[in-house]
């Protein structure tokens, strides 16, 4: 059977720089993986469907329509479709919720996942990261406590019960980002290398002194100055202080909690090893396959058939 | 006489993206001013003293040397000459730790004014601002108490007996440009208007939880989506999380002091809503002449007969 007969349907994660595909046959077999940097940034409306059927022309066949499932920032505003976010509590993903995205190509039938939002305590919204949710309760069903996803914009996610209760998102890696490569810190920040001991200095300073964040940012810039910090030093010193200061902002949510960290695992070993440091033990699971694994339990439900 | 015969020096503050200079007459007589977009980040060490001639041509005669005395970042690595920092605490502007730039032109005699240092409690840095602080030190000798001197990286300085005894530097108008300009946020901060309620609501909440700041900043984002913050209140209320985060930090350091605030008047009078609703006073001068005069000083204490 080729690939084109086995393609049951189509897992998608299009995020603001970057298309993932997975191609999915029977029983959640993963026949093909494929990526390309054509992010929904720079799509309009009606660019969706061209720029996702040049990735998986292969995989159609005429006279079949083949179910796409696609989270991530296609369902926002000025995306593919507009998928209303879900307020919490709620389950991460509820396949009732899916929005039908508009298509001309008979051979294809998409489906876009809504983020999640909420109103209290804190206005807030998440989008993608309801998938990897999903995907790790598909394996920790049981799971009740707090889960850390650390990225760009970090996300805290109280969870009982199979529901999202409530969250919060943190500005932490983009400021990281912003700081170390576009800021007057640019030259004192190291591209690589790394000091665990500047990294607890930083963590455990913003931690007992959050307000004084912004000064010791400046003085990452006079301490380069006057030869006092290693560019490595220094990079590993601003993650302390910018995760620093998330870990005094959340200790009401992480306090005698069940943690659990979803990143990559560089970044992860970074969380776990701050966590580590307020004595707390949080197990990191690989971000990674969480995504297509969130896709596949979404898509188990929707061809389930409804009670 | 003409201008050139009446020039008797030259005064030059030369920032990272600026060169300003005023040309000065006897007795402090301001005879012109001129500025180009040529800062000192655009220049390799010999690029300057041509700059400058190109701007001070007209000034200058034959057989006679014009003293020109220079502040800002051309006394930095990589400057003109680099002029070591002086090590707080120590007068603003010291004439004997002023270093002679290397100079072709015999009408020219250009002395640089070196930035201030500290080690302890924090390393920091400062360079410009000394020389503002001793122009608000020539109208107010008597200041004893904080200067605050707030701009893409705020100080709060601490003036006894004529001396800069500390100094704590802040990245907060720095944070606010790469918050409101390049990141995830900009689109949900208005460039323009303002929200009184809005600023006053997030310096509260900066100041009585620092820690919290960071989650703040993803909620600008979150209220734009949901459409319950506009864009201008958005401004104010990034302004107020930013001062607020500020003014938690430096709550020590003006805590039942005397306090001025240096700036040009729209970022003066921000800071000054926010102290005041601190309970505390603070007058702003308006920054702007406050280079020429404290350069006026420091030509005066350079000419004057020496003990």
């Amino acid at each position: 059977m080729s690939l084109r007969e086995k393609t049951e349907w189509i897992a998608v994660d299009w995020g603001q720089t970057n298309l993932r595909i997975w191609v999915m046959g029977a029983g959640g077999n993963l026949l093909a993986e494929r990526s390309a940097d054509q992010g929904t940034g720079a799509l309009a409306s009606d660019g969706f469907e061209p720029a996702l059927l040049a990735m998986i022309e292969d995989f159609l066949s005429d006279g079949k329509t083949t179910p796409v499932l696609c989270t991530g920032r296609a369902g926002a505003a000025g995306g593919w479709v507009e998928a209303p976010f879900q307020p919490v509590p709620c389950a991460p993903l509820t396949h009732t919720s899916f929005v039908t995205a508009p298509t001309r190509d008979p051979r294809i039938a998409v489906s876009v996942v809504p983020g999640l939002s909420q109103i209290s305590p804190a206005p807030d919204i998440m989008q993608g990261e309801e998938t990897q949710i999903a995907g790790f309760l598909q394996a920790n069903p049981k799971f009740d406590g707090v889960l850390v996803l650390p990225g760009i914009h970090t996300k805290w996610v109280h969870i009982s019960a199979e529901e999202v209760v409530s969250f919060q998102s943190f500005l932490t890696g983009e400021l990281y980002a912003l700081l170390a490569r576009q800021s007057l810190l640019r030259p004192a920040i190291a591209l690589s290398g790394w000091d665990d001991a500047a990294f607890e200095d930083g963590l455990g300073e913003s931690i007992s002194r959050p307000e004084s964040v912004a000064a010791k940012l400046f003085g990452l810039h006079a301490a380069a100055q006057l030869s006092t910090l290693s560019p490595q030093a220094a990079r590993a010193r601003l993650s302390g202080l910018l995760i620093g200061l998330e870990l005094a902002a959340t200790r009401p949510y992480w306090l005698g909690q069940n943690l659990a960290i979803l990143a990559t695992p560089e970044i992860g070993e970074i969380y776990a090893r701050a966590l580590s440091l307020q004595g707390l033990t949080a197990p990191v699971s690989d971000v990674t396959p969480l995504i297509r694994e969130g896709l596949m339990a979404a898509y188990e439900s929707l061809i389930a058939p409804q009670d």
